[in-house]
């Protein structure tokens, strides 16, 4: 995503973000704004635009729910202000003022409208400042806007007032352009806000009112009316809420076709916000991206992966199933289907990872090859080791992890066993199902295994004890057990 | 879902399911109404609808494929008769009447209109009973009706006839109210339907001719009409089935949502009607959740796990890529990815289960931890014992299944096997790599593996052999060889 | 599909495919025309239906990107001419049409406008050979036709010319029905291109121009007009071919379910044009299949599979999660869920393969059963053989790869390696745990694993030696270890 070019400031941005509603229909432990779009909470996408505007000062309004948020957004160097009962928007919007260093343009956002873009803001802010507004409101239209404030224009165009759809007289109802609630304000914006009065049939303290403060003073309120109305759109129940995060997935994947990545299924295919890919990767349906997720260009993400805070090498191949956390694989290596790197796993380049094989806190060198069913937990391997089918590092005493270095060019056998900590030589080789629990030195063959003993005959004697349930359910063993009768 | 409130009935409910028709267009050796939507059988939803609505007496009436939908329906309890002529649908309700005790309402359905919920007929009967109505006909509207029977009314609004579409004028084509064919109908039902001739062009019993009849007795005919034309859809081509399996699949998935469950793709999560959901879980893209599962409050279910009659406790965690099927996951327990629990696999709170894991038939107690890559078949394991990577329980002998018994505390070291029938002592101790063909009491050390042995220089003569392929496939080992040999 | 039949033909047919735009909007190394729709390079599909149509030569005009498409095409049979300056439509086609046999029918098709079905371009000749059309112009109709050439007919209904959007005058913009650029043209075509000229505003040589020539000639020009436009979309970026890949799918899907096949979630289901699919087959959601792969009646697909190339037998199960590349699964066999068949895996009937099963290059006969945690890499299994869970075949010695052969009626013990080359007779017995390095004879058992030895009371001591952090991580074991104390 390239960042939106600041304007020329005259004056710093202060943001204030309102996130006290309680959101009931969600029918939800979590407060409303907590709840995720993409994998973010509703009120992250607001605190990133914030952000990404280059604002001075983040001020979160909390009610319900304040110290699940607060919690939440801890890491975000945000501040708080606790609106204790709920009176309004223009009284959660003063305890906030009240708060601001001042001297500042104030950006009123909400914690749940995610999908509004900071370069849509940042285009508000432009008109706001080139215009010389002193309070501009951020509107769109609707084909039937019921239920939304309307804007009423004066003659010049600009901003005369909001009427809410209580009071909208029919001609006024016919008006398609509403308020978004989301306004860009001058520096008096908190003192006008003190005057805000709840003097109304609902005993309310409204935020619509600095409408009618600033145009008392003579102040230019302006209208910055955007195309898509649904930049705007909030979520008040979990339908809504899926709603939202289709129509994220939507954006999200769009910019990534824009910027020549190939998605064979775009509906089903689920790519976080902060998500890196270039150009001629491939992401096949069902894929799921997560977080610090970077993909590199040519390579190939098969279906249904999970891959999360993750690096994938420019041509690297994952194959279908499988799923990283955590993990880095070195340009043309390929991994799975149905493989799994945890936290740690390091792939160097023209590393193969087959079926059902699990990588951890592990380097893999150059050309290492582990190919089926195996755990390669704490371990260090060498370039073109080859590492059997079936192999188990045994990592965990019962009570601790411990470490395991395997040199390169090693042969480890299939099913083997190698007990941490231990230490492989360079080009040692490891008999198939050994145990090894002594170090292997360079170039040596370690053998951990019993000798095989052959007892001829035996099969006779052990099916026949068993042979009714031979013949019921072995037709061909029951044969051969009849031919060894005679 | 809550279930309709009946109202105060003054008669028993009987309901007539016709389920005769062929379905060539299915192309299909099984008869239409067998195919299933959303899990279950198109006749089954009907019949569900019938218990739902605590009918007395359920007639099923077959035809085509009469064999099949019987078998199908047998555990329903519900009555057959069979219609052995396709004579039409005034044929098909009397052979079924004449099946019917009498003295009570009939409700008549059809075996391919999966979609009609039970509470919209709970409606219609109490409109049905409180109107004092005679016949009341289910209709509703399309913007073109085209190819239904339209249904004309009389002054007074109700039912004067319904009229087909080769039958219309154009003024009667006009009208967007149509018939769904579903009926209610006082005790007259019976003896009205033996009057119903085959006295028309087609040479067919028509259901409709009740409508006259009905008014002929100066009865009064209403119609129900309902708002979504949906509800009453039925398929005649598997593109239709895929239809109403989208219109289910939307359905159910909006009523987990108002209750409470987020789930992040409902166009692409399958959750079968008898599947129960606490608020606040969680359902990522792709899920299927089968049969008698029920999902405890805030549990994860990961993406593309598929889930049969499986209970899963509140706060647990199916990581993505999870098969589970007959399984009980204590709350708070984590599985996956890629595990799969099967019949009887019975997980206490707080047992972890990791990748490429199989766990049937077997009891896990509190804490217990199984990683990586074993199988856990016919075992009981107790608390807090850890099960190495590649652990397997060898529970078959060749004909017969048998159970091992794992004590509390115990370490089994990874790559080991255990030979069932077989008991291990609490805190028992089995080392990695070991193969347990005998009990191992509490708190001792197994181990039953080899002794290794370490041959050094081996791997230079064993590579030497090879030498012009290693030479062409490794180019580090190579270069170790030719080190050596200098 | 079926295959379209073929007029009676006066004359050979030649198809000149112009394929060397460059698609800059795709923001790819690949060249626009090898971009793939349903798995299918878009130049492919144009490919496909002139062959289809039975076409004598393929002509492919390549330029930007030449080598690429070339390379790609090569096992086609087609031949390039290379259009080494990008002169327009007209100068395109000279290059092709001068390398023309003559004699024949030229079909002008484009290199990305996959979704154009040989059935249509086969009525359009059709239409052609039997109306006498000399030129026939394949066109269609949208609401607003904006940005296409309008098509203007003749008081004959002919097409009198083509309007490009500049040169159009309003009652012309108006027009609906727009040029697809997809002609047929009798044999005088190339000639007629000699005469087309640059002699225009943009100095471009337009293929358009040879309406003018042909009905200079007094010959007929007529339009074949379809219905769907869709038919003759393109793509010029990634969104846009993800739209193409959803309705090619669409088209797919919507095929096999004609035929009789139940796919769960068409949307969700992706199927490439090779794949026949027998009738009652069963297709779950997400399922991926591709190549020559043919799916038998009744079989099931589990859910998210993707298989490739490989044969299912009727009544066969795919559980969900599998992933086949290369396989034949016999009739009646199951598979998965989580199962890998790779190539040269050749199921005989009522075999099982269960959940983490790799098989690769490998003959398995009637009745083999394979659970659980295997590799089967080229191997040959004798009927009603029964492997263990977590065997492995060693096949792989560092360099090469060698076979096993394993006879009928052989168990083989859990957690067993088998190390190649070795033969295992019928009926033998391999004990759990063991590894086998010595070939087995008919009838006997083999036992290759170390003795087991119990050291009581070693546990306590062990975790004494860990016994501050045994006390904070497993309570239980503590408390154990505290009453060993006593």
């Amino acid at each position: 995503m390239t960042e939106p070019q600041p304007s020329t400031r005259r004056v710093p941005l202060d943001v204030v973000i309102l996130a006290a509603g309680q959101g009931t229909r969600m029918r939800s432990k979590l407060p409303k704004m907590l709840h995720p779009v993409a994998g973010r909470p509703m009120v992250g996408w607001s605190v990133n635009a914030a952000k990404t505007l280059g604002a001075r000062d983040i001020i979160v309004v909390t009610g319900h729910g304040a110290d699940q948020i607060e919690t939440a957004l801890a890491p975000e160097g945000v501040r708080f202000v606790r609106q204790d009962r709920q009176l309004g928007t223009g009284h959660a919007f003063l305890v906030a003022a009240r708060a601001l260093q001042g001297g500042a343009d104030v950006l009123l956002l909400y914690g749940d409208t995610p999908m509004l873009p900071p370069e849509t803001l940042a285009r508000m802010l432009e008109q706001h400042r080139t215009h010389g507004s002193a309070l501009t409101v951020l509107t769109s239209e609707l084909p039937d806007a019921t239920g939304y404030g309307r804007i009423i224009r004066d003659e010049n165009g600009e901003v005369a007032r909001i009427v809410e759809e209580k009071a909208a007289n029919p001609e006024e109802k016919r008006v398609r352009e509403f308020n978004s609630g989301v306004y860009v304000m001058d520096d008096r914006a908190p003192a006008l806000a003190e005057r805000i009065t709840d003097d109304n049939p609902a005993g309310e303290y409204y935020i619509t009112d600095l409408i009618a403060l600033y145009r008392g003073e003579g102040a230019p309120v302006q209208a910055f009316r955007i195309p898509d109305a649904g930049e705007v759109m909030g979520a008040n129940d979990r339908a809504q809420l899926a709603v939202l995060e289709r129509l994220m997935r939507e954006r999200i994947n769009a910019r990534h076709m824009r910027d020549g990545v190939t998605i064979t299924d775009p509906a089903s295919t689920y790519i976080e916000d902060t998500v890196r890919i270039a150009r001629d990767a491939t992401i096949q349906p069902g894929v799921i991206l997560r977080g610090r997720t970077v993909i590199g260009e040519d390579a190939v993400i098969g279906a249904y992966s999970v891959i999360e805070d993750s690096e994938i090498g420019a041509g690297a191949v994952i194959k279908p199933h499988s799923m990283l956390e955590g993990a880095v694989v070195g340009s043309g290596s390929d991994v799975g289907p149905f493989a799994r790197l945890r936290a740690g796993a390091n792939l160097a380049g023209g590393v193969h990872i087959g079926n059902f094989v699990e990588v951890k806190n592990a380097t893999l060198h150059e050309g290492v090859k582990a190919g089926h069913l195996a755990y390669l937990g704490d371990v260090t391997i060498g370039a073109e080791t080859n590492v059997g089918a079936g192999t188990i590092i045994a990592n965990f005493d019962g009570v601790n992890k411990h470490r395991t270095d395997i040199g390169a060019g090693v042969f480890i056998g299939s099913n083997s066993t190698l007990i941490a900590p231990r230490a492989v030589g360079d080009a040692a080789f490891i008999a198939a199902g050994s145990t090894v629990h002594e170090d292997v030195p360079e170039g040596a063959l370690a053998v951990a295994r019993g000798k095989q003993r052959t007892v001829t005959g035996w099969s006779r004697r052990y099916w026949n004890g068993v042979r009714a349930q031979v013949e019921r359910k072995l037709p061909w063993l029951a044969g051969w057990l009849a031919r060894q009768s005679e």
